[in-house]
């Protein structure tokens, strides 16, 4: 029985969060690797960074969850990626793949639909990416911004969604969070978001972290996305420009609630 | 004709940087990925970090603009960054270049004059990398910082300028920018610069955002190092150390004007 | 004749530090690079992050000291390491090793003994880590944080230093730096210091700053421990969360004294 999205089920799923501590094992780019540590600690839950094909096995197997992101890919860490993504799938540990950029080259666009091959738990990326993966269009995104709103994406994750029993999100003004016939929307956030690089790797990255306490990834997805949206509405209340909203994006994240999620962010679930 | 240097020329580039935002393809070090990526953000440029060869040609064709960083250099990006610029020169889409380290080591010398014969629209760097690239000098510099004043540089910036048609810029308390027959001096910032890793390393990708909308590049390489000498300034007044200057430097950049340009940098076209 | 550490003598070694900025080399992870090198500048040092296999010999050579940190090992880095710890050795430059996540995996334990064979002249982990390296147990670390306290750490600590020359330090909320028939305990910090990525591979790095001012390695190795635990009780009394602690903890850096770290630091010496 799917869970129900509401506040109080991801104040209750941030809650285990924070007493697990949960392991999380990311492959990830090297311009988000230090923000989204801090993100993951900031949150609660007990990140590492690990890539070498000869670790990246017995490392995703001792975690509760993995984060796969190809923002700065190349062929060695291509392999390193399926390697873990292909031992998180035999292994039934949740797994969340971010496909930055994907659309923007073709290696990108290939690599993102090989790991989707791997089955992901989850996927999240902003709505040119998740068009793109999908294949219902081949424009390339312009760098790794969203040009296109999330809404225009909803098709394109649902089909993508359809074929699999993964979680598929879109994310920006409104995220919205597709599975095999349902859909939740998230509203909030801070406009601030956009001036920080790294803020939907860190939405991928805490959608694993949920992932590693919570089974059911239509919620967990949710979590990984309200917490950051109330924590970015808290930080826009206190940011005087992208410096100090990224500072206070981090201690948000640490002191954020259900209550917080309740006033800062809109959830319908449908 | 060249353009004049002027505040006013200055402004006119910010707003239509802010209006265009230029995606900015940088091949770049790990220690500043995150930093420059955030400085081209709060500008208001769209930056992207694309290193792997087999998309690096693809990527910087759909680019306003490239800049390569050599801070941590290795053999597969050396390729990398070869590939890019060459394709960069052969497309028309102008560069950037950042020989971080020339002089403390034969491989960043080498790379650094094997770039240059790629024909950078901007050459960026402190007093002992500029001395160090135009062959002035043979001495080790002290890791990356500037040992020499940039007054001591504009000789052998001169001299890399006038077998060439880029600009070359040397940097420290003055910047000096310096082309075939031109030298305009940018004075301003803030002592605090020293104390925080990647300023330098900014000043290039603020270069390059600004080579994606203006095509003259003695302005362009201007505009770049007047927001962040003025960002610096305006950040100076409220950072109590290197960390929340840092910050502030960030939060300088995404409402830096014309006329804060005006208030805190002198210009000196020569 | 080893010296007495007293925040006198620590003092003197901090103001040797600023007036020397010792060029310190560090082959280190890409989560905290920027971040070291920040930490790095703050407390007056001169960093530089080089990790190419034709340069880091060279580099080495002109450099005061060397951190080699295996928080993001591959085959390829790991090769650098040994190479530059080579070099580092046999040229007598005090080299510090960080030994992150060993006992995690099989290549990190392994990498971690290897580097060992090559006489760091400090070797600093938190208490999983040392305990993993010394082998008195096999036990995997959760990630990179301490699931152990450090006092558990000293037996395994002190087996490690007596069949050698070099210093072992065990971090936590007290640190203990051993050495053949010394110990010393601090005492003081923040526990906000457990919420930000790279604190430990901070108190690393700055231990190599001060070897490279200071010969005697137990009192090197607690300066760099003591005005790290000074700055964070500073930064702990500023900062309201992850975000702000960590900025602020570059801040006391750059102003941290022998007063502050007889105010906010018990040392023991025994």
């Amino acid at each position: 029985v799917p869970a129900i999205v509401t506040t109080d089920a991801i104040g209750d799923c941030l809650e285990r969060l924070r007493a697990k501590r949960p392991l999380v094992h990311n492959i990830t780019n090297y311009v988000v690797m230090n923000f989204s540590a801090n993100v993951l600690l900031a949150i609660g839950a007990s990140p590492a960074m690990v890539h070498a094909p000869e670790e990246v096995e017995e490392f995703v197997a001792i975690s509760s969850a993995l984060v796969v992101n190809i923002g700065t890919l190349d062929t060695n860490w291509i392999r390193s990626m399926a390697l873990a993504a292909g031992r998180a799938k035999k292994a039934g540990i949740p797994w969340a793949l971010d496909p930055v950029g994907a659309g923007a080259t073709k290696l990108r666009t290939r690599t993102a639909v090989e790991l989707l091959a791997l089955s992901p738990t989850a996927l999240r990326g902003n709505a040119s990416e998740i068009i793109a993966v999908s294949g219902a269009a081949g424009h390339a995104p312009k760098g790794v911004d969203a040009t296109v709103s999330s809404e225009q994406a909803v098709e394109a994750a649902q089909s993508l969604a359809a074929g699999r029993h993964g979680v598929v999100a879109a994310t920006g003004a409104t995220d919205y969070v597709v599975a095999d016939g349902r859909r939740v929307a998230l509203t909030g956030g801070s406009p601030l978001s956009q001036t920080v690089t790294g803020t939907g790797c860190a939405a991928t990255a805490l959608v694993g972290a949920f992932l590693g306490v919570e089974p059911e990834a239509v919620l967990a997805t949710a979590c990984g996305l309200a917490v950051l949206k109330a924590a970015a509405a808290m930080a826009g209340e206190r940011g005087e420009g992208p410096g100090t909203f990224q500072i206070a994006l981090l201690d948000a994240l640490h002191r954020v609630s259900a209550a917080d999620i309740a006033r800062h962010v809109r959830i319908e679930a449908g």
